[in-house]
């Protein structure tokens, strides 16, 4: 008997964990992947430090070469696209983008970890040379060997997420002068205002121009190449732009044999991987993840995320069921020396879904005093008004930021309330924080009320 | 109507802390303190880093002095000796140690935070000069003076436990000659010896002298002056020798007035901080407290804890009852540039209370291998077999070893599987973790089998 066929389309985090988890698991698996690009198995969200030299080397991004798979069994095609599928027929139509040729392929079951693009705004302008996005391998390189050629001297970053900041950092690491245009008046938006504040400082302090509520207008150019952007009404000289404005999933395929689509057109899966459609499965950017706070899908693209959804779907394929349970929304980042971090709901997004909150910041130190190097440190905590249990935290920090909101993550996954986080035993000593650790300290005043 | 009168007995973490948080919640109290020392409400932990000279001022070490208690209502007397209790007659005798005269004075309720003394071995010449315990302040400050006027080359440190180990480091940065003792053959016993090895390792690498599984046997002085110890039948010279062999709790006080001991004659509370003895409350190093894993009393000493305790007791003196679940066994170090830390149960207690164990160590990054400054990280978790609870954590490393270990205390109070706990929602950015964090490496392989 022929062994079962597994076709996978999209080969960065939720397609190769997905194929390598499954063949280890179920070695008689029969796998392939294909993927668009030339590069598979790479970390996305390292391309920012590519771009900014802190990694030398866009190969030390790669996990695995399909090479690495082929040793292991699974089958790695890059440089093809998948433009077609009949699920039905259990038939894909690939095209060899080095060839330009097509064919059609089997599958038995069919994984799509088709990921995401930018939502690049629709303005004039937008095609010029020098315009990029930061989403794929390609990207990172094609920005890499501009900045090279080019050597722009002003660069325009549009959006304030976790992209559009470090890759702000990354342009002033390298000495180019970084306008950041964002259409919200804050940065950031997984935090609240009197937290990200800060980060505004931050970033004016480094010497990043603001230009915060102003919407895109358009991008001029001559000669093909970009040489200004026009946002609120203002031209910003740019050599260099970076289109960072969020992120939308590619489920067209999904949605082209039927497949359910949830919140903002991303795949809707189960906790193991499967689409509404019999034999399909999703991971990754492309799909949506349970909410563990919001008890709902949500779309939150991460790559943390897409690994582990990617080792569900691989398991399961194999034959081991292990429900993903989803996530809290934790993020992390950093801009120059300040590291930032969230998890759960702000504020904002608390009351956006009908909660009714208590929330506090406290200011304290990464650890005691007292002890050399210590730094302020600002830990925002929410708690439902109702019940006490915690919904959410922000850290800013300059040291053990990710950490701490770790912290808080487990604590969200496990419903603790306020009043009960607030006696965690943390450990303590003084080169590691203060007898009440920051996140005790807004825990206690939160409980207080 | 007069107000009732609270005397606390002990001026450091927990004495203070109850009588700071008694007397802000209900101002009405009349509050009275008695200390031993010249020093009130400092930070004992810090003390290794006073010596060693990363901390230059005592004062810093100190929260609040009596002059500050004052302006908040709180009398503390310091060098004063509570001698005798009469719980009966609401009495206690005490001694003021500056002018050698005794008075009574009138309880209303009384608070037992007599802390803990080093557990000293009865060998000859223990009372030789140059033999110090470390435990408050007056040690600390009595250790630095020594070391100014005596400029010893050469120092035993008994016991590797924290203090022993963070007195190495104090001692060594000092230029100072280092041999650590140790009765059983390895360090810091809150580690199982498969990760302690590289505590050793980082030791003898320092240059620390090491005798481990050596029993200390007695010390040898010149003109009442400390000059050898002898252990496991070797001299090593000294001028300075540092007995960390651990600690006992300061109970007589309350055995005097009957109320019941636990583990290690500790003071027996409950979770407000009551003793069995009506009117006499307990709270800090001299007391036992709840081990939410164990699910019984253990005496387990701690500042965080000592604090927790003192501010549980003063919200319930001033009428708030809100119960100290208890801890779980929480702890962190360094040695030089590693960190250590420990929580819940390594295997060695695991199975000395009756579990059977699984476990796993993991060799990872602190962050992303491709990201400057990644630094090995070890990370051991141990479950329970029969339903797969997560029992406890060991994490070695360079940095963010201490905020892993809190994560990991906080899954242990949640009481989350090992199964639930390798698909956390931990943050990831490639400069603070990898895609898997190192605590979801060992969580995926644990669970594995």
């Amino acid at each position: 008997m022929a062994s079962e066929r597994v076709i996978v389309i999209g080969a960065v985090a939720a397609g190769t964990s997905a194929a390598a988890k499954a063949k280890r698991t179920n070695p008689d698996l029969d796998i392939c992947v294909y993927g668009r690009e030339a590069h598979v198995s790479y970390s996305a969200c390292g391309l920012p430090y590519l771009i900014s030299g802190a990694v030398a080397d866009y190969q030390a991004l790669i996990a695995r070469t399909p090479a690495q798979f082929a040793r292991d069994g699974v089958t790695v095609k890059t440089e093809h696209e998948v433009t077609d599928l009949d699920v039905a027929a259990g038939r894909v139509t690939v095209r060899n983008l080095a060839t330009n040729t097509t064919f059609h392929d089997h599958f038995d079951r069919l994984v799509l970890a088709t990921g995401a693009r930018v939502n690049c705004p629709p303005v004039r302008g937008i095609e010029l040379q020098g315009v990029f996005r930061l989403r794929s391998m390609h990207d990172g390189l094609a920005i890499q060997a501009y900045i090279n050629e080019q050597q722009p001297k002003h660069a325009v970053v549009v959006g304030a997420g976790y992209i559009g900041l470090e890759m702000a950092e990354a342009l002033l690491d390298l000495g180019i002068s970084v306008t950041l245009i964002n259409r919200s008046k804050t940065v950031l938006s997984s935090l609240d205002d009197d937290m990200s504040n800060q980060i505004i400082e931050r970033l004016e302090a480094a010497g990043v121009h603001l230009a915060l509520g102003a919407a895109l207008e358009g991008l001029e150019g001559k000669a093909d190449t970009v040489t200004h952007v026009v946002a609120g009404k203002v031209d910003y000289p740019a050599e260099l732009v970076i289109i960072a404005t969020g992120v939308q999933p590619n489920s067209e395929l999904a949605a082209s044999c039927g497949a359910e689509l949830g919140e903002a057109g991303a795949i809707k899966i189960d906790q193991v991987g499967r689409t509404t459609v019999d034999r399909v499965f999703a991971a990754g950017d492309c799909c949506t993840v349970d909410h563990r706070i919001l008890n709902k899908p949500v779309y939150m693209p991460l790559g943390t995320t897409a690994n582990k959804q990617g080792r569900t779907l691989g398991a399961f394929l194999a034959g081991h069921e292990r429900p993903f349970r989803g996530v809290v929304g934790t993020s992390v980042t950093k801009f120059a020396d300040l590291h930032i971090a969230a998890t759960g709901l702000s504020v904002e997004q608390a009351l956006h879904h009908g909660y009714h909150v208590r929330s506090k910041i406290i200011h304290s130190t990464d650890h005691a005093g007292y002890y050399p190097n210590a730094r302020p440190i600002t830990v925002k905590l929410v708690a439902n008004a109702a019940d006490g249990t915690l919904l959410g935290g922000q850290i800013i920090g300059y040291d053990d930021v990710a950490k701490r909101v770790d912290v808080v993550a487990v604590a969200l996954a496990g419903r603790m309330t306020v009043d009960e986080f607030a006696w965690q035993d943390l450990s303590y000593a003084p080169p590691f924080s203060s007898v009440w650790d920051p996140l005790l300290v807004a825990a206690q005043a939160l409980a207080k009320g």
